[in-house]
């Protein structure tokens, strides 16, 4: 073994500890530091003998640290932080707001390119690899159409905006793709699909003491944007129900590409996800490619990169004659 | 519209012309010739405005033909061809003999990076699609296993070593993965599975008059390699029903990777083809990855490449902005 990729991790809630339990699966890879924004004392991780350190003392680091994956969140934490750590360190994110994409590439891609470092953005599983599968599926049948379902897994977002709901104490919300509308997708019938047609949505609330279940119940399926376009289920039950069978975070989806080709002949590619964690999985996304953007900077490919722009040969450890001749 | 990209056929069968039919659905490439060893006046192709010319007078062509798209078999014409024509030529082959694959790619590799061409081999679905879909898989979950199936399909081979028995005037094989294997690799179970656990085969025969349908079963139920180590039924039927059930050429199949991450939370990926046309849908792959080769040609990238060296967005005729803000 050659030296390791050494690899940091920035910010440590569900994805970053995913972040750590990933890279100790990856031979080719030590994990240096964990930077968080807490007191670093109080900061527990996996594995207690990798030093925690605050992240405010990161740019003490550089140079010893080949790749450091951002695991904050798009909402506050990266638009801020993957502009500012990128000049000081090749960097891995998970940008998700899919809107916002194109002008954090930009300032992404001002900070790494003069200082040499790389950055890899909006990485995991959508965007991500979904993401690669609508463009794999587009560019092999020009004639067709394409299809992204998901669940069944819990949505963060909604959960969130259930909880927030008068006389709800805890609540769950559950994505569950229309099985009719799938299955004629993958029919080949390529149909028409409202967004009605395309997702359920189930909701397992826990409410505060004195709380009418019809006002609440009432209240979340009008709510805006979240309930109103989608047919919601609202189930109630105890405190204890939840904690021991909705603590998990499972996820997945599909992406469906069907198209015609010849005289019409039907032709139906579908990647699938089936996820018992979420943001384990996408941690997994994000440690496959550091390698990458590790070995992206060592040739001298500066600046911001998606998905789109990696050989996926990049991501793998073995070397391209080992591909070539045990995968291909 | 820029200037389109120019794309020579070479080899028409089958796979020739879903590949001219494939780039008729792309308008950023034009089909400049089709290139056959058979008597050029006698080829019929689909458009027949587009010239057909001797293969052998192909060098005239350097400078008009941007990517040939080589369309022989892996058996008698690529092995000669590839190497041949990448002296002249960017090229894109589907060459598929899996354990030829190394030194087929050294062969094509030094033919074309003195010449300043740029070669991607073995493109298709398998190889192709399915290889890239296992290294994704496996550099996303290092901890697992990868399972591939195939079917349900027409497979050429197996067909073409049935209509070798004595007795039998034309038939057809097709190859079945089994579901109970199929169903516990989905669940995340990580079955070991052998060959026979994974497939089945099924026949189509049509005998010759005065053949014994035991002995032609028994004859090809026990034909080494092909059918020993798989369970295989052997139906008789009318060559009317052999023309009107089973002349088309679908396939298809999946590559699962099943892995486990964290605490042992289960994670599976999918990656399914169901197609109508096995030749058709393979050209549709080809004529993407033309495109690729084009532009890496363009950018100075020169010699042999496989599906692991290039990035997915070369595929796309839109541009990387286009990508990140419609399709990440």
């Amino acid at each position: 073994m050659t030296k390791k990729i050494r690899v940091g991790i920035a910010g440590y809630g569900n994805l970053g500890r995913g972040v750590e339990s990933a890279i100790y699966q990856n031979d080719d890879m030590e994990l240096i530091a964990v930077f968080t924004r807490r007191k670093p004392e109080d900061l527990k991780i996996l594995n207690d003998e990798i030093p925690v350190h605050a992240l405010q003392d990161i740019e003490a680091f550089q140079g010893k640290i080949d790749v450091l994956i951002l695991c904050g969140g798009s909402k506050n934490d990266l638009p801020e932080q993957g502009p500012a750590l990128a000049k000081h360190f090749t960097t891995i994110d998970s940008f998700d707001t899919h809107a916002d994409i194109p002008a954090y590439f930009e300032k992404v891609d001002a900070s790494a390119k003069p200082n040499e470092k790389t950055s890899i953005i909006s990485v995991g599983w959508d965007p991500g690899m979904f993401s690669l599968n609508r463009v794999f599926g587009e560019a092999i049948l020009p004639e067709g159409t394409t299809y992204t379902f998901y669940g069944k897994g819990l949505s963060q977002g909604h959960s969130d905006a259930v909880r927030r709901v008068p006389g709800v104490k805890n609540a769950v919300q559950y994505t569950i793709p229309n099985e009719t509308a799938v299955n004629q997708v993958r029919a080949g019938e390529l149909p028409t699909l409202t967004t009605r047609d395309e997702h359920t949505r189930e909701c397992f609330v826990v409410l505060e003491e004195g709380a009418d279940p019809k006002e609440v119940e009432q209240a979340i399926v009008t709510m805006p944007n979240y309930f109103t376009n989608h047919d919601t289920t609202v189930h109630f039950i105890s405190e204890e129900e939840l904690a021991k069978n909705h603590s998990k975070m499972p996820h997945g989806g599909f992406v469906i590409r069907s198209g015609k080709t010849g005289e019409g002949n039907n032709q139906v590619i579908e990647y699938t996800l089936k996820l018992e964690s979420n943001p384990e999985f996408t941690a997994s996304v994000l440690v496959a490619y550091a390698r990458a953007a590790y070995r992206l900077n060592e040739k001298g490919e500066y600046g911001a990169k998606t998905v789109y722009d990696i050989a996926p040969g990049l991501l793998s450890p073995r070397s391209a004659a080992e591909l070539r001749k045990e995968f291909l």
